[in-house]
This record gives C-alpha cells, sequence and structure tokens, in this order.
C-alpha cells in the first residue's frame, strides 16, 4: 500500500512494479560470484584461526603444513608482506602479530592447490600460544582495574583516555567532569549535548529511566566473505572479484595494505549475494598480499564458522536511557549513556549512536555520553543501519514507559514530540531540517486497522488460550549518508539505453537506477539495461550502503540519461528535419508529434550515429553532487502473543509505515522492509552472538546462532508513504535501513502491553520474558 | 625535421616527443596479447587447410583425429554452427563447404588441449578431395570464357556482369558501351568519369599510355592473426580478447556469426602486435563458433604459415595508365583501367582504387574504370592505405614518363597540376577540398639538398664504381576515414587523469590521444593516462585504421579533457574561494593566479570529489561527430643506384615529406613514416605472393617471402610538414597510410633515372631490372 501526498505521479517507469534486472541470472545459478571465480594455477586460502580469545603467540610451525604435496605456502604476520603493521585497523593487519586478540583470530594463511588440501594444511600448521587474561564482559573492560584487551600504543589512546576531548560535541562545559577515570581499552568516548540537562529534569513532572543490554548479531548474507586475486603476468595490473559493497574502497584498502599505487589494482563488478553493510573491506587486504606474495590467483571464500569467529557484525550494547516530560506530554531531557562492545579493534561508531538517540525527538535539553571498549571477542562492522536498533531498541522503551506514566497514548506523544521538516537540524550548514515523514508514517499506521480497532484485536482467538496478546508502536530514524557519483548512458545497437556505472549492485539497486533512467529518458524500463564498470574506467561510485545509492548516484544515472535524451533527439530531429520540440518518445521510436508515420526508431539512431558516421555517438553523462543528507523515518506496529507460562512470543501481525519519498520500484521497496524487519525480529527474538568466560563463541554455526525462521515471521504490511525528498530523484529517499530500526522497540513494546514487563534485554528469548514474568 | 605554417604553436604538450606509454610493457615483454590469454579448459585450434587451390570436396573423416586423446573436437562447415552460410562473406562462412576455393581454403577446425595435440589432430582428419579447374590468372579470370573460380549466385552476379551500373559514378553516358562482355568472375565493377576524355585526347599535345602490374603482398604484422574467446559459464555473455583493430566491428561481427545480440558479447581490450589493416574481423566468427559450440575457451593462433596461406593480403593489380598533356604542362586527360585480383572472395575496393586514381592531379577529363576479379587465390582485406600503393606506382610511373616527354622539370609538373585546397571536391556536400599540404610537400622537398643538389647527388661514389646513380620523386593521398567517436575523462585519487576510450592502440595512437588530452587541461603529458574499456561499457569508439584515429577520436578525447578541466577549476574555485577565471594550473596543482601558495594539488582535489563527498566527482564527456575527412599528401624522394651488370638496386637515400596537419608526438609521426616507407620498400622492390599454375603459394614462409631486410633501409629523412586540418585537434590530420603511398613511384622514378628503363612490374627485383635493361 502506497500513501503518497505528492500529487506529480503521472510517471513511466518510476513507481512501476518491475522485476529486477538480476533476476534471472540469479535464479538460474549462472551468476558468478568472486567465489565462483577460477584461473590457472588458481591457489585456495584458508585460515589459521586462533583457539584462545587471549594469547601470546610463541612460535608457529609451518613445515608440517609446507611438507604436504600441494600445499603452496604458509603465510604469518611476520612473513606475509604487507606494507605496514597498521595496528590499530584490523584489515590492515589482518594475522596477529606477537598476540591473539580473539578466539578466531587469523594467525596464519595457508595456500594450497585445492579447497581440502588448504584445509589439510591449515590444520597441520602447529602454533604454540601462551593463554593471557581475557577481557570479556564490557562493563569490566570499562574499569580503570581491567586487564587490557591488547597492548594500546600511545597513538591510539592519548586523544581518548586523557582528555576526552575526542568528538565531543556541544556547548562549552567543565572540562573537569570529563576527566572519569577509563581503562585504556576504551577506545572511543563521545559526548553531546544541548540545553541544560539539569534544567530538564527540575522542569520535568515524570522521569524514567531504564537500562537495557543487547547482543552481538551477524549479517549472515547468504553469501560469506570472499574474494579472488589475480596478479597478472601482463601488466603491473593485479584483477580483483571481491564480494565488496564498494569497488572503490576494495581498491584503496589493498592499494594501502600493498603500498601500490591504486591504478595499479583493477577491481571488477562481479555479484555479490547479500553484505548489510559486513561487506567493505575485511578480507581484501589480506587476500591481495598472499596473491602478490606467491605471484598467483589467489581465492579465499570463508566457511560460514569463519565468518561467525572471524566476520564483523554488529556490536552489543547497554544503554541507558533517561527521560523527563511535563504532565502535559513535552518531553524536556533526554539523557542516555551508550557502550558499545567493539572487540578487539575500534569501529562501533559511538559518535553515530549519540546521534541516533538524539535525533527522533524534539528536546531542548540533552546529554549523551557514548563509550566504545575493546574486548577479546571479534570485531565489530556495520549491519543495516549501525547502531540504531540498540538504540531504537532503548530509546522506544523508555519512550512507551514515559507515555505510560503520563498515561498518554504513545501515538499522540510522538505526534507530540516527533522531529518535523523545517525543525532545527543542529548544522549550521543547513540550519533546518529538510522535509521528512514521521509525521506521515504515525498518520499512516493511525489509519491502519491494527491501530485502529487495537483493542479488539487484542482479543485472544481459542487456539492461543492462555496467551495474552499486546500491540507495540515504536519508531526510528536514519540520516542518510551522502556520496559524490557520476554515471553514463549509451544508445545501444539494438536501440536499448544502457546506463553504465561503478555501482554494486544490492537489493535492486540496479533496477530502480534503470527506471530512474527510463524515466528520464522517456522509455518503458524494459528499454533499458545497466552495464557496470571496473575502477579504470568506470564513473565514479562510492559504496552501496547507508540508504544512500538511489539519491546520491540515482541524480547522476538521471543527468547522464537526459543528456542521451537530449542527443537522440537531436540526431532524429536532423534525420527527421523536424524540430527537437516536436520531436517525442513513443516506445522505442522517436516519432514527429501528430504526423504519424513520421517516427525513427532508436535501432536506426543507433546506427547513424555509431559505425562510421558522421554524427556523435550517443554518450550521456551525468556527474553529481549531493551535498545534503535525505532522512529517512519509520514507525512500526507489531502484534504479539506471549505465553506467560513459557515465556515464547508470537509475532502475529506487523504492520511497517516508512517514509521512503518516492518508491522508484514498489516491490523492490516492499521487498527491502520486509527484509529489514524480519532482520530486526532476529535482533528482537532470537539472534546474538554468545560467548562464554573464556571468549569462546558458543554460536560458530547455524545450529546454533539462531536466525529467524519463514514461520517466525508474520505477515509483514509495508506502508510506503512518500514525502518527496528534495534531493533524490523523483522524489525518492533511502529504503534500506529504516525498516530494520524500529522492530526489536515494537515487539518490545507490544509484549509489554500483552503482559505488562518490560523487556531489558536482546534477544527476547522465552527464557528472558519468563524470568521478567517471574521476578 | 618540422615545417610549421601554423604560427599558434606555444603548446604545453602537443608537439612535445613523448614517449610511447604502451613502450614498457612492449619492451619488457609483459604485454600479453590475445594469443597469451589463457583459461581453466582452455581448448587450442588449428586449422586443416585445402592442399588445392580449387577442388570439390568429396568427404571429410574425423575419426582418426578424434581418436586422438585430447583432441576435443572437430568441426567443418557441415558441423560447425553458425547464423547461417553468408557465401559471400569469408569470415561469417569462414569454413569450405562443397568446395575448396583456394590452397589455403580452411576445411576443418581441431580443437584439443594443447597446441600439438590440435596439430596432430589436423594432420589426422582425412579430407577427400576432387581437384577441379583453377582460376590462377586475373586476365584470363575476366574473360567470358573462363572457369569459374567457384559457384556464383545470382545475387551476387547480377548487378555487375548484367548492366554495370554497380557503383558507376559520373556524368550521364550512353549505357550501351557498359555492356562489355565479362566472365562472372569479375565481382565488381566500376566507371568514373567526368568531362570528355575524347576532347581530352584532341586536346592533348603529348599522350603517354603505360601498363604495370603489382604483387599481392602481406601485411606481415609481428604478432599473426589470434583471438581467445571464452563462454561464460556465468551469464550469457562470452568474453572476447582479440587481435583486432576495432572491438565494436569484432563484436558485430560474431553478433552476426551467432545471431547473438551483441550485448551478449564482451570484447576486452588487448594489446595487438600490428595490424595495418590486415586485422578487421578475419577469424572472429570461426573462433566465436568454436567456442559456442563447445562451451569451452578456445584459442586459436595462427601460425605465420597459416597467415600467408590463410589470411588477408592486399590484392595484386593490373593498372593502364594514359594521360594527356598540353605542351605548357597542363594536364588535360586521364584515363585509367584498373584490374584488381580479389582472389576467392570480393573485397578489392575497384571504387576506392578509381578514386585514388582521380584525387592527385587537377584534370578536367577523366575515365576511370576499375574491375575487382575473383580466383582461386586466398582473398585479399585491406593494408595500409589499399590500392594506393599500387595506384600511385602506376600513376607516378607515367606523370613522370609524361614528364620526360614534355621536358618539363618532374616537381613543377606537379606544382602546375596537384591538388590544393579550394579545388572542387566533387562532392556535393562540400563542394571545395580543405586545406591540403601537396603543394607544401613540393616545398620541402625543393628545399632539400637530396633535390636541390641533384645533379651533384648522381655522382657515384668509388665503391659503386660501374654503377648508375638515379634520384626519383612521386607523390600520392590519401582522403582519410570518418568516425563517430566518444571518450570520457577522470581525474583519478594520485592527481593524474585518466582518459577512457575504446580506441584499440596501435602505431602510438594511445599517446598522441594522451597529448591531446594533457593539451586541453594545461598538465605535462606525464600527467595523464589512457585506460581502455570493454564493449558493454566504453564510450563508443569506431576501428583503428584509415588514419581517422587522431582527428576522429581526438576531438572527443580534447572535448572529455577540456570538460574535466571544467570541473576541476569549479571544484577549485569552490575550495579555494576564487573565481575560475583568475585560476590555472601549474604542474599538478590549480593555483590562484599571481598569489603564490594559494595553490590546490590535484590530489586534494579529487579526493574532494569522491568519496563521500557533496561534490561531483571529476567526470568529462567528449562525443563528436566528425562530419568531413581531412585528406593528407605526402611526396617522396628516393636516391638509388643500380648495377646495369645484375639489375640490382640499392636506395642510397629517401626523403618523405608529408602533411601531417600538426605532429601530436613529432617521434611517434616520424616513426610511422619511418614503417610506412619501409613497407613500401617491400612492395616496391622485394615482397610478393607468388604462385604456382595451380595455385600453390611459392611462398608460404619467411623464407621464401621476402620482407626488406633493415641493410635494405637507407637512411630516411621525414619532413613534416604542418597545414593544419580545420577537423583535427590543434591542426592534426591523420598520418598512417600516406608514407607507403609513393615509395614504389619514387623508386621507380630513381631507377628510371638511372638507367633510363621504365619498370612496369613490382617488386622490382634485379631480374626484372635486368631483363628491362637488356631487352
Amino acid at each position: 500500500m502506497t500513501q503518497t501526498i505528492d500529487p506529480e505521479t503521472n510517471h513511466l517507469a518510476v513507481g512501476k512494479p518491475t522485476r529486477r534486472l538480476d533476476a534471472e541470472e540469479k535464479l538460474t545459478g549462472r551468476a558468478r560470484f568472486s567465489g565462483d571465480m577460477s584461473f590457472p594455477g588458481l591457489l585456495h586460502a584458508r585460515l589459521v584461526l586462533s583457539p584462545y580469545a587471549h594469547a601470546r603467540i610463541v612460535s608457529i610451525d609451518t613445515a608440517a603444513a609446507l611438507a604436504i604435496p600441494g600445499v603452496v605456502a604458509v603465510y604469518t604476520a611476520d612473513t606475509l608482506k604487507m606494507a605496514k603493521s597498521h595496528e590499530s585497523s584490523r584489515s590492515q593487519s589482518p594475522l596477529a602479530r606477537g598476540e591473539a586478540f580473539w578466539c578466531g583470530h587469523p594467525v596464519a594463511i595457508v595456500l594450497a592447490e585445492s579447497e581440502a588440501l588448504a584445509e589439510d594444511g591449515a590444520a597441520a600448521v602447529d602454533v604454540d600460544y601462551d593463554p593471557l587474561p581475557v577481557v570479556i564482559d564490557p562493563l569490566a573492560a570499562l574499569q580503570p582495574d581491567s586487564p587490557l584487551t591488547r597492548p594500546r600504543s600511545e597513538d591510539e589512546t592519548s586523544e581518548i583516555a586523557g582528555g576526552g576531548t575526542h568528538a565531543d560535541v556541544g556547548t562549552a562545559q567543565a572540562e573537569e567532569e570529563e576527566q572519569e577515570e577509563l581503562s585504556l581499552n576504551v577506545s572511543d568516548r563521545v559526548h553531546m549535548h544541548s540545553g541544560d540537562i539539569e534544567a530538564g529534569w527540575r522542569e520535568a513532572d515524570v522521569v524514567v529511566e531504564r537500562s537495557y543490554r543487547t547482543r552481538s548479531v551477524h549479517q549472515s548474507y547468504l553469501e560469506p566473505q570472499s574474494i579472488t586475486v589475480v596478479p597478472s603476468k601482463g601488466s603491473h595490473k593485479m584483477t580483483v572479484y571481491a564480494s565488496s559493497q564498494g569497488l572503490y574502497s576494495a581498491r584503496s584498502d589493498i592499494s594501502d595494505a600493498l603500498a601500490l599505487p591504486e591504478r595499479q589494482i583493477l577491481v571488477e563488478p562481479v555479484p555479490i549475494g547479500g553484505a548489510f553493510g559486513g561487506k567493505f573491506g575485511l578480507i581484501e587486504p589480506l587476500a591481495a598480499a598472499a596473491a602478490y606474495a606467491t605471484r598467483k590467483p589467489v581465492r579465499m571464500v570463508y566457511t560460514r564458522q569463519d565468518d561467525l569467529l572471524a566476520g564483523n557484525p554488529a556490536p552489543q550494547s547497554f544503554i541507558t536511557v533517561k527521560l523527563g516530560a511535563k504532565r502535559d506530554g513535552t518531553l524536556v531531557a533526554l539523557q542516555a549513556k551508550i557502550i558499545l562492545d567493539a572487540g578487539a579493534f575500534p569501529g562501533a561508531a559511538a559518535g553515530l549512536a549519540g546521534y541516533l538517540m538524539s535525533s527522533v525527538y524534539r528536546c531542548p535539553n540533552t546529554d549523551i555520553r557514548g563509550y566504545e571498549v575493546l574486548t577479546n571477542k571479534v570485531s565489530v562492522g556495520a549491519y543495516r543501519a549501525p547502531d540504531a536498533p540498540q538504540t531504537a531498541f532503548a530509546l522506544e522503551s523508555t519512550v512507551t514507559d514515559l507515555c505510560h506514566e503520563l498515561q498518554i497514548d504513545p501515538l499522540e506523544f510522538r505526534r507530540q514530540n516527533g522531529l518535523r521538516g523545517g525543525d532545527p537540524s543542529g548544522n549550521p550548514r543547513h540550519p533546518v531540517l529538510p522535509p521528512l515523514g514521521l509525521m506521515e508514517c504515525l498518520d499512516g499506521i493511525e489509519q491502519h486497522p491494527l491501530w485502529k480497532e487495537r483493542h479488539a484485536q487484542k482479543e485472544v482467538p481459542a487456539e492461543l488460550a492462555g496467551w495474552k496478546i499486546g500491540i507495540g508502536l515504536a519508531v526510528g530514524g536514519w540520516p542518510g549518508g551522502n556520496d559524490a557519483a557520476a554515471a553514463a548512458c549509451r544508445l545501444e545497437s539494438d536501440g536499448t539505453v544502457s546506463v553504465v556505472i561503478g555501482t554494486v549492485d544490492l537489493t535492486g539497486s540496479d533496477t530502480s537506477l534503470a527506471l530512474i533512467a527510463a524515466e528520464a529518458i522517456g522509455l518503458p524500463a524494459s528499454q533499458v539495461n545497466i552495464a557496470h564498470d571496473a575502477t579504470d574506467t568506470m564513473p565514479y561510485s562510492g559504496g552501496t550502503g547507508g540508504s544512500k545509492t538511489i539519491y546520491s548516484m540515482g541524480p547522476a544515472v538521471q543527468a547522464a540519461a537526459q543528456q542521451a535524451r537530449q542527443q537522440i533527439l537531436q540526431i532524429a530531429s536532423d534525420m527527421l528535419e523536424a524540430a527537437v520540440d516536436d520531436l517525442e518518445f513513443k516506445d522505442d521510436n522517436v516519432v514527429v508529434k501528430g504526423v504519424p508515420g513520421k517516427a525513427l526508431s532508436l535501432q536506426k539512431i543507433a546506427r547513424a550515429s555509431t559505425s562510421f558516421s558522421r554524427r556523435g555517438p550517443v554518450y550521456g553523462q551525468g556527474r553529481t553532487p549531493t551535498p545534503d543528507n535525505s532522512p529517512m523515518y519509520a514507525a512500526h506496529l507489531a502484534k504479539v502473543a506471549v505465553d506467560p507460562d513459557t515465556g515464547e512470543v508470537r509475532v502475529l501481525d506487523y504492520v511497517a509505515a516508512q517514509d521512503v519519498g518516492r518508491a522508484i520500484n514498489p516491490p523492490a521497496v516492499e521487498g527491502q522492509i520486509h527484509g529489514g524487519v524480519t532482520q530486526g525480529l532476529g535482533w528482537a527474538l532470537f539472534e546474538g552472538l554468545e560467548h562464554d568466560e573464556d571468549g569462546q563463541l558458543l554460536t560458530a554455526t547455524f545450529m546454533d546462532y539462531a536466525l529467524p525462521h519463514s514461520f517466525d515471521v508474520p505477515n509483514i504490511t509495508p506502508l510506503l508513504i512518500e514525502v518527496p525528498s528534495g534531493i533524490g530523484p523523483y522524489g525518492a529517499k533511502g529504503v534500506g535501513e529504516p525498516p530494520v530500526i524500529p522492530v526489536a522497540g515494537a515487539i518490545a513494546n507490544a509484549i509489554y502491553d500483552a503482559v505488562g514487563v518490560r523487556p531489558a534485554e536482546l534477544p527476547m528469548t522465552p527464557e528472558r520474558i519468563f524470568n521478567a514474568l517471574h521476578q
């Protein structure tokens, strides 16, 4: 269901449900991924992972491994040549040097003529470890007397633990209060504040404070981390086929790692089997270094266990939220403390978490502190709306409790306090927020039967006798990213149009970009193809992520297509001897308006503008700055049933309203919402990387790490709200991140509505709900 | 030595001697050509060639070949699936069907796991031939009673032998005279005429008529015909690495052959080891069909013998020229009959030969007939200035004899009668000729000591006692081709600039295009790279050939670079807070004029315009029509010594004046002239494919086919004449074809000057000169 507030919707291609361009090759199994690449002399890589969460590496004996026929090389941090030891960057320092920092830390890489031989070789590498004290609990890790997760260099620590001035945001405050005593395990600290929080508490009639814990969860893409690197014999070039979200970022990571000029590394586009933020440069430097050292093609494909042990999952969090409101429902104080467990290397983005906490509600007095702390666990990375599911779970749970205390309808409270376009942005460059649809999402929810008939909905059906039913609301927002982008647009000899981009196709982005191009030219979508180009020659593209592709790459595609349209019309004008203004596109022809039969097929125009032609070929170009973000909001409503006897939770129905600006390809947008909500259900009810006290991962297979199954996923109704962006083509905003954000909060609020207990921990397993009910 | 008539020569990059971009990878052996490509499962192809010049194929038994372990497949015309049997196209019908038409005609293709196995397989294919009458002599082949070279279909023959109206050019004449009775072996016939030839003869005071014969010569590129085709398992795509002059033309040839959409064929750029016109689609369809049939990668690399037996050399010719002039030296009548021996398939371009005959001198009355005739020899293709060395040899020899009869200085005659810019063009679209430098070339020759001191130069040195020395002049011209072209231009992260093109790099074209881009941006040449792109994504480019690359692709590169320059300046203007007009390029910086230190490196500008930038990336685009040709002329002077006792000819000195418009990279231009003159010496003195009366090739190896050796090549002095083209960037014209054109004529005229006999046959071997001297 789509609700648009934009009257200009008479589009030819945009908004038309369109089959994904990648559907056929993926459904038929013809797509060839980076792990399917084969080259003469290909070597297969397998990692030796540390079995200890923290240990000194006394020695590594590779002789037995190298004695296996077909094992070609074994490299350790000491023998694999890389540009420098970037101790603070996991990808640039991929093999443990001297110490292993987590259970799963790669210690050596084995290259062999087959996967099986590489596996045998890895098993035969003899590493002598001397176990060291482990730091597993991030709260303990914060304490000044905590053992250290790993040695910390002066550089890494000075600006954090010293003065706390790193990334501080807000008004001038007494710096002495920042002098908290913290462990050197703290790798980042932010403090964002506005107004006067103490005045806020004084003004508040009601104050609610709650604490929450979430678990580290894994992106669990279908295709594990994988890459094939082929050092060329023919030139300086190394050719890379990486399951990566960004071709240029993969290139620059490898360039850094090997101290090679970027133009000596060619990254070719390949289809990728899911990423969700987790595929930005984790394994590229290691695989490239191995290929560079052997001068042979190297393929590295993680096993699922490798991916769980040595991937880059989302951080677990410990969040305390304290809110104050006046009796009339006005929010006047928001305080939060966010602790993110980064694992062994920094990267949990505490600043982003803080920003997310402060960018949903209007509040004059805020005080938000974020801490990133290192522990002996796998280091974290981005996962769909990084830090947002955690912060939204905490904030939306607390807001709902505040509404309960105030006896105010939770939807009304959000309408009263939620951010609106035109509110102050806090960004001096653009002092007010652009159009954003949080209110319209709430309107959508309010009109939906699940909300309108929420009291009737809570009636328990016979088959759930004894269960309790609850309905929960939560909202969330995502700022969106920015990037520069360029694209080209050609007319093909068969009369179709190709858009040339370097954007990695994820979640149907190619198809949406094709629709934008089709609309801009005036052609049906079936006439437009997307062609991908490699880093040496492609128009610039940033990585696919951050829910920015449609509104940063989209305008470049639109501009390139518009230019191609003008070129086509100019050629047709010459050939038909008619003014450009008198011409129009009709299917795959350019016709003279009102003169039936005076027409030229695009095929003829293509031929007339290429081979030995005296006309210029059709070749449009677009390059667009995207100076502003296009923030995007969602409001979710969940209906759950809770069995008070067991704590089991079933999600019975789900409504997800989301401001998408303009749904370029509605089923793709709905698919993203289905997927995002499903991943949110994983966060809410099932998933979590669990470690024992020694740092051993207890959930290192999909038998132990619980992803939602199809029968766990309810009917999900997406409500596409279209509050046009001023930036994206045809008003489009990003879509990918928002749908995961409010889910855990909506489920928690529904559980609260059903059984009256406030879940404080994710995932909300039956055990945890049962314990809460019986405390 | 460069003589320019353009005062505007203050260039930063253009005109600066610049090392070729491809030098390093070619000199170090790192370049990987199409025949170096290897892929898992690669099959090697070897052809079974007909040992008969004309034979019925009774049967082909492949059993013994297929019984060899490692021989994977053997295909014949009947078993290799291709779109259709294009009997009139050799490349589309690459295997003999029913009959073999020349000695060397491919009858079967053998695919095996190694080159040696493929060779063994080819030897084991048992073909039963039934020999048929052969047609070897093209003059005999013209006769109505000649046996047929091969069966001729109604389609192929109707428009030729029937009415002779095919390609007729000129004023209306009585069509009955066209009803000459000719054999069906004649595959093309043209008649071009202007004025009234009979009136011309009446007006003439002196008439000279001469007949000439030239031999078929081979392009003899370093790298033989080669290709690797990889059918992708991953998509519909077939990837092609072809030693071809045009990526799009290779794609469309394969598309035609396999009836596959063009976008299912991806042609990748590879370096190529020489072509000279001979690498346009000869073997691509066959190799692609074999790969398509087996679904395996197929590599086909001609042996040198394959290339001599089954390549596509230049046609041999029989030319009669009759000229009439008034006593004052005014040319008033030009009649010519040109017979081109096309071998077994059409392609000798009789129309072009006729055009070339009429586009050197002003003459009011012309009558030129051209005939293309089929014989049982390998079919011909393009070779550097197709048909021009043959016609120039005939025309320039006759002109010199005419001068002798008129007792007019041959340079003066050419100045008096040679074409000039502004002369009528015969082309209704552009009725007058553009600026062309034939006169300026003659001026250059006239100033050169070899001409000025020609009488002293003829003194015989002691070591050549008994020899005679002569000096000969000849001129020639080439119309140039046209093509549409597009290019892109990026700023790289290291601050260099890349030009993205699809043009195959030949004779240093990449380097010249880089200089054009550098000049347009305002950067030193060392800051500019060329990046090649494949057919799916590249800006459109035609084939590299026809001496058109610099003035058809060049303007697109120039436009793309200029656009990139503007984008760079715009970004710098924002960042430096200075007006665009106040900025300039200085080395790899953009600086504010007159404000030392207010500068931005291109590296910084690149970074500021890509990764997560709010500015647009630098991405310039150029697309240019090239509506007009840019004709190019040359005048050559040769000094030879002839031994009257043996007929041996030694070339002692050589001056080649050529109007290049603007020498973009002077040493590359000079290199082209050295190479062209050397190939011309091959035509003149050494080369020729010789057949016996059964059509057996007697010169099927480089032991028998005589290429010039280094000691045969004299000092060659190029005189670069710069009469700016109105079309090419910075005035540049094409360079490649002209230097081969006048050589045989100049050598013949020098021999005539030395010993007083008129050579009538190429190559001018000692035997032929001796016979002429003693007739």
